[in-house]
Parts: C-alpha cells; sequence; structure tokens
C-alpha cells in the first residue's frame, strides 16, 4: 500500500476500504473463467455512493482502469483484471434500501445477492422472477451489467424487463438516476436500457430499483426422454400450445452423465440421447390433463420415449437438479463455453449445421449440450482432455468459435445469449454486431467514459 | 420544384417521389399540435430502404434538416416541419413483410398503421397489445419514436416491451439491423433500446419485427361512478388485488361532459365527480364475483357511489367510448396538453399538490383531467377559452407548466408519460432530465447524427 497515487484517493474517500494484499488481489480479480491471471493493482470496497463517485473520479485523474465486480461469477471475463486494474467490489452495498406495496418494487444497493433479492420480495408475498443457478453469489449489479438471462426467461424476460430504475456513477464520475421507478416515461433517450448489458464499460451500477411480480403460480415439473435431436423443437411447440411454460430446458445424455457422476440420482432406468425439464402452471386438474394430453401426443408422434412428472416439491427439485446441476460438474473439465442464441424459429437449421460442424471440427473432444430451447439458447461446452495443455486447448476451441460464429451469423444469431462479451468472445463480435454499429458502440462509450477507464479491453476495443 | 439541390437527390434515387405542392407541404408539415406553422422545402416519400438511406445521405451533403414522419397524431411536435425541412413520410412503406408462428412475431414496414398491425396479429390467431385511441392512423414507426402507450400499459407495458428487431438508417445514413428479433442477446449495447423513444433525432426507423401475444382473454368491463378524488388510489388497490386488470383509467365529470356533448350516451342518471373505466380479465363466474366484491367493497366503504358492468361485447364498447372519446371531444377547444407520470405510489400527494397548484393557477380556465391511473400516467388538458388569442392562451399556459414541471421534479415524475418531448416539453425537460444525462444524451445524438440533420429542435437543443 505504499503506491503514493492511493493517499490522494484516501484523502478524497476517507473512509474507503482499500486492499493490495495479495490473496484480495487473487481473490477480487478474477471470475469463473481462468483464462487470465489475476493481476490488480488494488481493491476497493466502497459502502456509498459518494466513495463510489470519489474513486471514478480520482482514476479519471490518475488514468488508472476501473473493473466492476460483483460476484464474479461471470463466464466471460467481464470482470477480470489481469493488467494492473483497480477492481470495485460492490460486496458492502449489498443493503435491501426500499419496498414500495403499491409500485411493487424493491430498491437494492448493487451488491446484493440475487437469493437475497429473492428472499426480499418472498418475504412481501412477491417474486423477483430473473433465476439461474448462480443465485447465490451473482450479484445484482452484475445480473444488470450482462442482462442475465436464466431458466425463467421463457416466461418473464431477461433482467432488463425488471429493472424500474437505475442509479449509476458513469465513467465520468457523473452520478444518474435513470428512470427513477416510472412505468411510463417518454422524456428522451432510456439511458437505463443502454447500462443494462453494457458489461461495466460506461459506468457502475450502484443501486437499482427491481420491478417484482406475482408470486409463481403453483407448478409441476415434467422430464422428458428424447430419442433424437431432430424432434426437439416440434415437443416444444407441443408443450407451449397446451400449457403456460415457466422453463423447457434442454440437456443430452452426455451432460447427464457428468451430473450422474457427481451423485445426481439416474431419472430413467435406460440411456436416453436427449431430455427436456419442462416446468409449468399447474395446481388444478386442467393444467394436468394437458400436460398428459402434450406428452401423449409426443409419445404417439415417436418425439418423445419416456417420461417423469414430479409428485412432489422435493420431487421437482431434484429434476431440476439434472439440469441445473450441469455447469458445476462440467467445472473440473475446464470447459470451453459457448453461449449462442438464434431465433426459435431458425433453431432447427442452425442446430443441424452447428451438429454436423462441431462434429467435423471437435472429433477429439467432448461436446456437452444443454440450454434454453424455448429462448433460442444454447450452451455448448467443450471439456479439455485431461493431456491437453490449457492454451492449445482454448486456441483449438478459437478456431472452431470462428466457425461457429460465421453460422451464426448467417442463422441471424448471437455469439452471446446471455454471458455477455467481456474478453472471452470480443474477437467475434463482428459476426453478431455490424462495423457501424460497433463504430456506434465505440462513440458511446467515449460519452459516458471519456477517458477509457471503465473496464477497458472488455466488449471493446476502444 | 426547380431547387437544383433536388436533381441531386433524384439521381441517386430516381424512382424517389418528391413533392413540393403547398397543399402537401401544409398536409405533411404538422402533426395534431397546431401551434406551428408548417413551412417544409418538400415531401419525400420514399418506398424502399435505398431510397430512405439515399435521401438521408443526400441531406447530410446538403445540410437540409428532415423530419420523420409517421400518422401525425403526434401531441408534442415531434413531426413538425416550420423551417425549411424535408419530410420524410414513411406512408409508401406499410406493408407487413412477415409472420412467423414459431417465434410469434411480425415485420413489418415502419409506415404501417397500428390497425392494421392490430389486424395481422389477429388473422394469426394472436394480438399486437400496445393499443390507443389514433390506432386508425397513427404508425408503428411513430409508436416506435416515442415508446407509445396508451390504454392498456398496465398490462402489456409501452411500445418497448414488444420490439424484437429493428430496422434503422441513422442520421449518418448507415443501415442498423438492431437485435434481428432475437429474444436473448447479451452481445454489447442495446442499439434498438436507445432508437426507441428517441423522436426521430437519431435515424428513422424503416422496419420493426414485433412481438404478438397470445390473444386477449374475454373481458368485462365496468364503469365506477366516484365521490372524491382522494379515493381514487384505494380503489385501484382494491381492484387490482382481486382481479387481472387489462385497463385502469380515470376521468373527471368535466371529461364526461364534452364526450356527452359529443353524442355519446350518459351512464348514469345522476351527475358524479369522478369516474374509473376498468377492463379485466373475465369469462367464468370466479372472475364476476371477484369483481363484484371489489365493487361492493368499495361500495361499503364509501369510494364508489354507482357502477355499471357491461353485459355484452357493444356495451363495453359504449363504456369505452366515455373515456376514449375525450381526446376527440376537446380538440376544437385548442387545448394545452400536459402527458404527466409519477410512480403510482406518488400519486395521492401529487395529485393534490397539482390540482391544488392547478385550482390556483388556472381559476380562468377550464381544466379537464383524465388518464391511465394504474401507470401513474395523468392527462391534465387546459381548454381555451373562445375570447383568448391562442398565443396568449398558450402563454399563460406555460407559466403553469413551469410550476407543474417543479411539482413533477419533488415528486420523482416525468413531464411526458407517452406523447414525447418534442418542440412543446423541450423547455422543460430539466425537471425530469439531470444536467448530466441531458449532456450525455445531446453526446450520443452527436455518435449517430454527426451534421444534426435528424429532427433538429425536437427533443435537445444540440
Amino acid at each position: 500500500m505504499t503506491d503514493p497515487r492511493f493517499d490522494a484517493l484516501l484523502a478524497a474517500a476517507p473512509g474507503l476500504r482499500l486492499t493490495t494484499e495479495r490473496s484480495d488481489l487473487e481473490h477480487y480479480g478474477c471470475d469463473w473463467t481462468r483464462r487470465w491471471t489475476p493481476a490488480p493493482l488494488a481493491i476497493a470496497l466502497p459502502a456509498s455512493i459518494g466513495e463510489v463517485q470519489a474513486l471514478v473520479r480520482w482514476a479519471n485523474e490518475h488514468d488508472i482502469a476501473i473493473v466492476p465486480s460483483g460476484g464474479r461469477t461471470g463466464l466471460s471475463g467481464g470482470a477480470v483484471a489481469a493488467n494492473g486494474e483497480l477492481v470495485v467490489s460492490l460486496e458492502r452495498m449489498n443493503r435491501v434500501l426500499a419496498f414500495d406495496p403499491v409500485d411493487r418494487s424493491l430498491t437494492v444497493q448493487a451488491g446484493i445477492a440475487l437469493q437475497a433479492v429473492h428472499d426480499a420480495a418472498r418475504e412481501h408475498g412477491l417474486q423477483y422472477p430473473v433465476d439461474f443457478g448462480a443465485r447465490g453469489s451473482c450479484t445484482i449489479g452484475g445480473n444488470i451489467a450482462t442482462n442475465a438471462g436464466g431458466i425463467r426467461v421463457i416466461r418473464y424476460g431477461n433482467t432488463r424487463e425488471w429493472i424500474a430504475g437505475l442509479t449509476v456513477v458513469t465513467g465520468a464520475g457523473d452520478l444518474l438516476e435513470l428512470n427513477r421507478g416510472l412505468l411510463k416515461n417518454s422524456s428522451g433517450y432510456d439511458l437505463r436500457h443502454l447500462l443494462i448489458g453494457s458489461e461495466g464499460t460506461l459506468g457502475i451500477v450502484v443501486e437499482a430499483t427491481l420491478r417484482l411480480a406475482e408470486p409463481a403460480p403453483p407448478t409441476n415439473v415434467m422430464l422428458l426422454a428424447l430419442p433424437s435431436f431432430e424432434g426437439l423443437m416440434q415437443v416444444f411447440a407441443a408443450f407451449r400450445e397446451r400449457l403456460q411454460l415457466e422453463a423447457f430446458e434442454f440437456f443430452t445424455d452426455r451432460a447427464l452423465r457428468h451430473v450422474l457422476a457427481h451423485g445426481a440420482q439416474a431419472p430413467f432406468d435406460e440411456v436416453h440421447p436427449y431430455y427436456v425439464v419442462a416446468e409449468f402452471a399447474a395446481g388444478d386438474g386442467a393444467h394436468e390433463a394437458a400436460a398428459l394430453a402434450a406428452f401423449e401426443h409426443c409419445l404417439d408422434a415417436g418425439l418423445v420415449s419416456d417420461g417423469v412428472i414430479s409428485q412432489s416439491d422435493a420431487q421437482a427439485a431434484q429434476l431440476w437438479r439434472l439440469r441445473e446441476g450441469i455447469t458445476e460438474s462440467l467445472a473440473r473439465h475446464a470447459p470451453y463455453k459457448n453461449d449462442v442464441s438464434v431465433r426459435v424459429s431458425a433453431m432447427p437449421a442452425f442446430l443441424a449445421e452447428a451438429q454436423a460442424l462441431l462434429a467435423r471440427e471437435y472429433p477429439q473432444f467432448e461436446v456437452v449440450w444443454f440450454g434454453h430451447i424455448g429462448d433460442g439458447n444454447l450452451h455448448i461446452n467443450v471439456l479439455k482432455p485431461e493431456a491437453l495443455e490449457a492454451a492449445d486447448f482454448v486456441g483449438q476451441c478459437e478456431s472452431v468459435t470462428r466457425l461457429l460464429a460465421d453460422t451464426l451469423a448467417r442463422h441471424g444469431g448471437s455469439i452471446s445469449a446471455e454471458h455477455g462479451i467481456g474478453l472471452v468472445k470480443k474477437a467475434y463480435l463482428e459476426g453478431t454486431r455490424s462495423g457501424a454499429e460497433i463504430a456506434i458502440m465505440r462513440g458511446i462509450a467515449r460519452v459516458l467514459d471519456p477517458n477509457g477507464i471503465m473496464n477497458p479491453g472488455k466488449l471493446l476495443d476502444r
């Protein structure tokens, strides 16, 4: 802590907690990607908006890059600090500030964990419906920075849909209170939506007002076994037509094998190549009859070969675990992750091409497919063979990602559905966004972050 | 048509329809506001994206301002051309381009009328749920430019929520295909949302992909008579708690009198000071019982004094006419319009202050209140006394709008809920958006429209 620049910072923000302990630098300098070696300058843990503003102004004066840091559960390197940046962790700004029963809104500090938001909403008889596996660690600020999606997008949309107001410190140190919880506000450019999904490159989200929803209806969970990939979209159509779907998730037998090896219980006696977890509103006989009708229709058409429906909350959780446990079960294989999307209607054609591409290009690797099929979002994880060096493995994967990006471009898809671009997909952004769009993004970044201190190197080169 | 600059334009876009007929200049040069005298340079009626790009490039070369033009039903002067601008009417680009049953989306040219979108969605067994009185004339492009709201926001949100993709020609002449219909796309700044609500200052919307919804459930309409303003939010709470509200609209007896004078039928024998039109999902006994329970609760509490529930679609339409006919019935009084919003929870305190303010400042004028109370959106129309000159009237109103803007700022509200800022509210933008926000908006406008040719003078001075 001998850097003289810190004296100026602590003079501007006397109470600011700042650390350069080696273990802190390592802990706060990386996210769930493991490709980069953490090397931040220091870690700041502000406790107030005033401290965040002070440190952004200081960073501007001293030309120091800032990496905003939430739960660091990201998969794209968006929160990696490998180049002497100041990491700004919001973990001490983690309180619920207000609940309003009339507006049905919850105002929180950005460092609050998603799980704590769920709990606070439930306490008031409502729900915050964005949800995914990292709920215990990820923070609302990080969710907003990546417009996080997850397992209920098919029913409730992405994080974007639930942000009624956003308080942000821009890269220039300005404090913006965006939209202030209004339902209707046609007063110029909606900067709230510009900040959502900007991956920390325009400013630091410090507070948010979240819309809450009516509690979710009672649901049932069904696990379906599919004999082939080709029928997947027809199964989706059959269920969507008859039921209010809350989730519709897909995974392969390879994915299941990893989860089972991790301790989960096999759902069927036989092995099937593909599986779907469907969750749908239930609670009365009509819903269950509709679910059964959808299942029987698919069975008769040869689209599914087996199925099980949850008889209790415990069994529903067990079925969900088969899908939600995948990411964790793959972690020790250092997977190279693709998180791609196309329009749902484009899914069959894209799937066919992508499968052929990966079978041709990755004969030496194990490829695990799963994802939010009802949203057009596929996760494609390539597992690293133990014998292969990490750098070699990533290099081989990246040459294939280039081809996958071309395939996506032809099908009007996106190289990142919900993980964000960060560091890992930056080289492929051009397949998803045109040169003109990227030039405009660059220009906008210069407006909100004129000195280029906000998360430089992520999303775009500026 | 002797202006030599037009030769260059027609050389670049040989088929472009261009007119300088006096009647055309008057017709296309104004919107529903009547404060400005139309004085455009010419009217262009492109039939293709190529023609739009050609004319934007030509306008950049010749430093000519462009006013994008939809149905010109706007109430904020956003489509007024009073300073030698080129009006670009999208009325010839009014086709449905594609429907996709899997994506449940409709791709349209921007000049299509909202009513035609409703019809096309219905043809496919779905609905496009944004709706308001001007549906027959307004266009999707204009709806997007102002993020139009309307009578079903309480249930379905604003236009913003229904735009899956947007094709735009920027002020620099670049063609952007934004989001391309994807449900999940975390690949950098969401420029689609930046364009929505930008009032033609960043570019011209040429095509859009609209999300469609399941058809609306069967509904019932109830008209409630209220003895006082103070109970209004409690009535709203009582109904919202028990029913799935599709609309919850409020108006005063003064508003009703204008609609009745315009030929509508009186709903009650007696006169009541305030009214609510509530529409809610119905179709089974449970819903009707819940509606009755809400009504009886309000009756017992003295919050409502009378009510009527529709017994047929025709009667529902008749009840709706009492609310939807207001704007038209006021038109001949050259009303000065305020379209303000606050958070729903802030409504009671704001209402009390705003009522006191207007009673004090407008003793000489008739003030008509109505609006989308469930969204926190109030329309306040001040009627021009016949004897008063229009300019004097507007001048007197504007000094009060200044005070109203201050009141709104104190309650965290917006000077424009759904009409947009345009020309009429530009002077009051600072009460709703901070100086830092406005500076950022200005910077963003320079990125997308470097020569400042897009709808100059609207929304912001640049």
